[in-house]
């Protein structure tokens, strides 16, 4: 890697390339993964979890999150993400009898996950580590271990370890329930085709270019898409994306919208983007710039947006919704003339205790 | 208040004067609402919860927040907050026995809060309602009540009632676990003297006139002040402020802070303190702006700061933290010409279902 970046040859060569592998990860995942992760998810039924806990950092947060989601809906068990400082900073003690403790990492090597996780162990839990490297300290000190099987990535923004996160997560949660995880068996396809509109995306960036700031909102299924995208611009581009669900946009920060500041939507095809309805309907009464990415009706009554494909089942759309907004990151940060492959003072492995 | 907007004598006039109200309505929950929260944690305690899950939105999200971090830490118990979507979009169907389900409500009167904790009680949860007012549907839908005797709030950008969800949230865990709550008696007292050094905040405001964007940053403890400080912020000030975890900032939203953003980071006087240290050297190795809100040692090393009174126990110090950072988003309001009382577009009880 400091080879590559020795050369430099190309200013996002190396995030161009990962967001580009994703349609085979996905691919990977459903043919080599699965059985594995219904045999873990087979494994963990067993012994009748509660409640769901998710321990995670930056983008596997935003994967967690995503994952609270199908735990509350598809499987019916109250589940929450962890305050890890209440561990690692004050030594909470707690009783984790008949929960389920998932972590998710990338690198599995953040020490304060490994040592919540580890906490979390001896204090009864059922521990799971969701990660891109089975042989990472986080793997090794967790009882069950699922791998994403992304492959090495190498750009400082996570790309195809997200998309792999949230697979993996879906796939485990439809073990869980005994489902056949059907709704993603046609998710590589759809990805490559959603990458491969890659101009429509550097149209939507030149709107952003200049842009002082941004917000981003969504609810349900999309909202965790929401976060990540917010998290991937501000890490690239260096622009404040601030991300809502749409509840929360209309308690307050909605002051701060108008015309000052240009709105992207996420809008899921399902009960989220109904839900999400009012938020859109006041937001192009208040003259928003509003750029949507989702159903072709809803995209048709933005000012701009991107058309996601038809007939996805809601909860497996996040697989795809990121997709665009990664190569809108991508596009935006070349188009201010930086470099996605080298974000100021971001370091992969994160040492935080 | 029509009228007093009719009239709008002096911008800011009823944010500032409920403010300056808090000491009054942190004495009145100690003098009268104590014994009645006690009670509660009483009865709720013999139930024996297992988990905690928390339901609010916006401001009070923040406040729910802390009692996350209380539950964990005082407590040892697991707890989450509600993604209310979930619920209420979705319809999911969970299973709540043994849980105890919060929900913290300024008004008491959002019809999704309604819904999503009539739908807790049916599931099976031990339901408890913390709000500003014992009239309300949602205090009519809980099985328990708490009171949090602000009085009626009139301005738009909520203070008094946060403080007061903070403290009436502190005695509650403190009565779930049998403690006497000994940690808050001082608390009137010295916000009384916090608030009287408004003059300190109006020089710090100064600094954010210009700002374009704002970053605040803590750690455990601290870390609700941070969010509910940017929420403030950006409600009265219209600035995009970010609120990360210190541990989050620096997995990535560290390249957008360099000169470019002021960062202020709220360090608890403890272990949360301790736990941000390592990303106050880093901000301050990059050359950040970087105000402080915490112990007279962390002020002076900072660029600038407030200095938060010695003594205090940390579990407790975040109903200071947040008062001059209250004060700070009513002064860059005034400093930028605009009126705190009237943020565009802030209803104070927002209709989401």
């Amino acid at each position: 890697m400091t080879d590559t970046h020795a050369f430099a040859p190309q200013p996002g060569r190396i995030m161009a390339g990962e967001m580009a592998e994703q349609p085979a990860v996905l691919q990977r995942i459903l043919d080599k993964g699965a059985p594995r992760i219904r045999e873990i998810a087979a494994a963990i039924s067993a012994r009748s979890p509660r409640f769901v806990l998710l321990t995670a950092r930056g983008t596997s947060d935003n994967a967690a999150l995503y994952a609270k989601y199908l735990v509350e809906v598809l499987l019916g068990k109250p589940a929450g993400l962890t305050s890890m400082s209440t561990t690692t900073a004050y030594g909470a003690r707690q009783d984790l009898t008949d929960c389920l403790v998932i972590t998710v990492s990338q690198s599995g090597g953040s020490p304060d996950l490994v040592a919540s996780t580890r906490a979390a162990r001896e204090a009864g839990a059922i521990t799971l580590a969701v990660t891109n490297n089975p042989a990472s300290p986080l793997a090794e000190v967790s009882e069950y271990h699922i791998d994403v099987l992304a492959g090495p990535e190498k750009a400082l923004p996570a790309t195809k370890t997200y998309t792999a996160e949230l697979l993996a997560l879906y796939l485990l949660v439809e073990g869980l329930r005994g489902g056949d995880g059907a709704a993603a068996k046609d998710l590589p396809e759809l990805a490559a085709s959603v990458l491969a509109r890659h101009d429509e995306v550097r149209k939507l960036a030149e709107r952003y270019r200049f842009a002082q700031r941004l917000v981003l909102t969504s609810r349900g299924y999309g909202y965790p898409t929401a976060r990540e995208a917010a998290l991937k611009l501000m890490e690239t581009t260096y622009i404040p994306a601030t991300p809502f669900s749409g509840a929360d946009l209309l308690h307050g920060p909605l002051a701060m919208v108008d015309n000052v500041s240009p709105v992207i939507a996420i809008v899921p095809d399902g009960r989220g983007g109904e839900a999400l309805q009012p938020v859109l309907d006041r937001l192009r009464g208040r003259g928003a710039d509003l750029v949507v990415i989702g159903p072709q009706d809803q995209v048709d009554a933005a000012s701009a947006g991107f058309a996601l494909p038809a007939g996805v089942p809601e909860e497996v759309q996040p697989i795809l919704e990121i997709l665009p907004l990664q190569q809108l990151a991508y596009e935006v940060t070349i188009a201010r003339g930086q470099d996605p492959d080298a974000p100021r003072a971001l370091a992969k492995v994160t040492e935080t205790h």
